[in-house]
């Protein structure tokens, strides 16, 4: 028999995100119970502060000064932790639910990045439910299109735009024609940015999403540590436009790809074609592709972030376990989960490539000379009419492996003919 | 305790899907029991012949002439049913499995479109899950994402192109400058077509699927009866090329939405901004979108047809049986889906019109009085320079209801000004 008692909820943080599961759970009290086949209520709920103003009466549920003590609240049936941090008291208030045999709900990438593993097997040990789709992709219901609906499919790959600032601050660079540093500034003013930007520019969040996807698409421990990652500070907006000239767009994008040589996870710039649903996002929005043997490609988009979108994610989750739906965190028990070897770019690519050419005779044969010593094919080559005594050139390769991209920008370091550091930027098949 | 024996899957129907099942359930059998928890075998089939080449065993399985009887099989815990038909054999296969105690896993729209609340109503009472992941746009999760992923959402509008071979013609009719009857009969050389392929260019088909999406998304009772629905037959190449001329593409659009009068649903053809993804979507692939009141708008895109795709959605409801979820048909227990009062087209729109003037003074006069008395006002016109005696003449209106451009076209057919019927095509906000 189905249950049909009420399922409690104990809230612990009540930002932007807890605020707004508190509100669905109200304003939606009877569609989620018919959703459901049984109440959704908040029993309880934690933040930092009990008085201050959240445009909400949270007066009618208990409270706790400690989220510890909320996890362990005998009225609470689901503790929902929305305090975020990869440690301290996100991660004791998660630990705590599971030895209390709560199942858990989180929109916390960080901790998962970092824990999920050892969270994974305690919640299972315990019997305990521990989900996250709020964690990946904001209100994009991916953890359950990879771990459910596309659960018949060997996935081959998945990738994604999972940053709605750096996301912001390309597309922005491209429509204004300003650099990164003045979009930079705009994203600040407008509150795009967390507390320590390089979270968002620097890659750091979206590398957690990665390894989150990784984990449920390949049934492999969850190792953030192996994700290489790359912001988006040196993105300068001659890129962009080279790019744009080119059909292409760059993106901050997430792949992760189990290879011969094991599995790939990068968080990184990279091209893809304009025409594309990746390089046609714009703004905040973000974007999952999921490559399965059996279905092809299937693309999700949404908002990746903001109270409603978020909450929408975690309310998800919360009316799963209250039907009485227990999937492993990741997707199969986490015991089953390999320890994967991390492959670094294993698979080959096209490379976008800029450099500042010094004007002297000779300077382009000695660049074409390093590109074909590492074994580095052209595609397509720009340069463009310069009075300076340096010139833009752009190439465009071939197919080639990371390793010798490498190489040749060593080597163009020492030929005398190039000013400063190339630029190397991965053109992704889409 | 979760359940660990092995689900037993008893398959109706070895045509391109069937056998697509099959190949997943051998080539994927220790993921899936990875990800289910417990091995997914097949224990029997039933198909029309026995002996046919389909280049898969089946000589392994049981084998049933009557699906009627595999249903009620000792050794089936899961009856797939994927024979197609709203009635004869796959009716009373379903519902002999429901009486049996049997799970069900259909890919069949037209089934379900036709008998969706009956079958609901008997599978819960029997205790019985009936999930139907792959009768909706193939490969993509939409079931899931609206039932179970937004269900902390109040769902605002549904929408989708849902037939491939629809998008197919239209699209090509674009890229190709020929008419809609060369590409009619290139889809048909392509195999693309059903046997009655009003199915697919008369928009029943995807009008099954739209009945489905908004049971599900509105929580109430299946009514395909109440689908207005348009083919693509009159869409002619002039259409797509005004269209693309001011920023639109001519999609097969569905769009359900609850409204203040009641619940509009309709599939017809509709003018989108070409730089949306609905407008962006080429060929064959569908796009289901999807708006909620916390989670904004989500997009989802794939194949919407053949064998891996709508193989991998019916292996996607049986995981989700193999894992012990145990969710209603339609989101919320039959007996809670409300009878929804049909609302035709109630949503204001802008739309587009095309009619052949006659070339005689005054007549632009007559058809703008004309528009005026219906109350409908114009945003923009086009009228291309001529030899013929009669003229191209396009308008895009402002917003106003259907009733009002329906009066208008029949106040334009007693002009004396205007040759042949006109043509108005809705303009859909996404």
């Amino acid at each position: 028999m189905p249950e049909t008692a009420p399922l409690r909820l104990g809230i612990a943080g009540l930002g932007t995100v807890g605020v707004g599961v508190v509100r669905i759970v109200r304003k939606h009290a009877a569609l989620l119970a018919a959703r459901a086949g049984r109440p959704v209520e908040i029993a309880a709920v934690s933040a930092r502060s009990r008085d201050k103003d959240r445009g909400i009466d949270i007066g009618r549920y208990g409270w706790e000064d400690d989220p510890v003590a909320l996890a362990r609240r005998e009225d609470v049936d689901v503790v929902v932790e929305l305090m975020g941090g990869s440690d301290g008291p996100a991660k004791a208030t998660v630990e705590a639910a599971i030895r209390a045999g709560k199942d858990v709900v989180t929109a916390n990438k960080a901790l998962l990045a970092h824990h999920g593993q050892e969270l994974a097997r305690a919640a299972e040990a315990a019997g305990s439910v521990l989900r996250f789709e709020a964690a990946v992709a904001g209100g994009i219901p991916v953890v359950k299109a990879l771990t459910e609906g596309l659960a018949g499919n060997e996935i081959t790959r998945v990738m994604g735009v999972m940053n709605g600032t750096c996301n912001y601050i390309l597309t922005r660079m491209e429509a204004t024609r300003q650099g990164y540093d003045a979009l930079f500034d705009e994203a600040h003013k407008l509150g795009y940015l967390e507390a320590d930007p390089q979270l968002d520019v620097g890659g750091i969040d979206a590398g957690h999403k990665l390894a989150l996807l990784a984990a449920i698409a390949f049934g492999t421990q969850v190792n953030f540590e192996a994700v290489e990652i790359e912001g988006i500070e040196q993105i300068e907006l001659r890129d962009i436009e080279e790019a744009a000239a080119m059909g292409y767009r760059i993106k901050l994008l997430g792949v992760a790809r189990m290879t011969g040589r094991g599995l790939e996870q990068r968080m990184s710039p990279c091209l893809v074609p304009a025409n594309s649903p990746l390089g046609q996002l714009e703004g905040g929005t973000n974007m999952v592709v999921i490559d399965g043997d059996s279905v092809g490609q299937i693309v999700l988009r949404g908002a990746g972030a903001g109270e409603g979108p978020t909450a929408s994610a975690v309310i998800g989750d919360v009316i799963d376990i209250a039907r009485g739906f227990r999937v492993s965190t990741f997707g199969v028990s986490a015991g089953d989960l390999v320890a994967a070897t991390p492959a670094r770019a294993a698979v080959p690519a096209p490379y976008y490539l800029r450099m500042e050419l010094i004007d002297k005779p000779g300077a382009m044969a000695k660049v074409a000379a390093v590109l074909g010593e590492a074994g580095v094919s052209i595609d397509r080559m720009r340069q463009h009419g310069h009075s300076a005594p340096t010139a833009p050139v752009i190439f465009v390769t071939h197919k080639c492996a990371r390793a010798q991209i490498d190489a040749a920008l060593v080597g163009m370091s020492q030929t005398g003919v190039v000013a400063g550091a190339p630029v190397a930027i991965r053109i992704e098949e889409v």
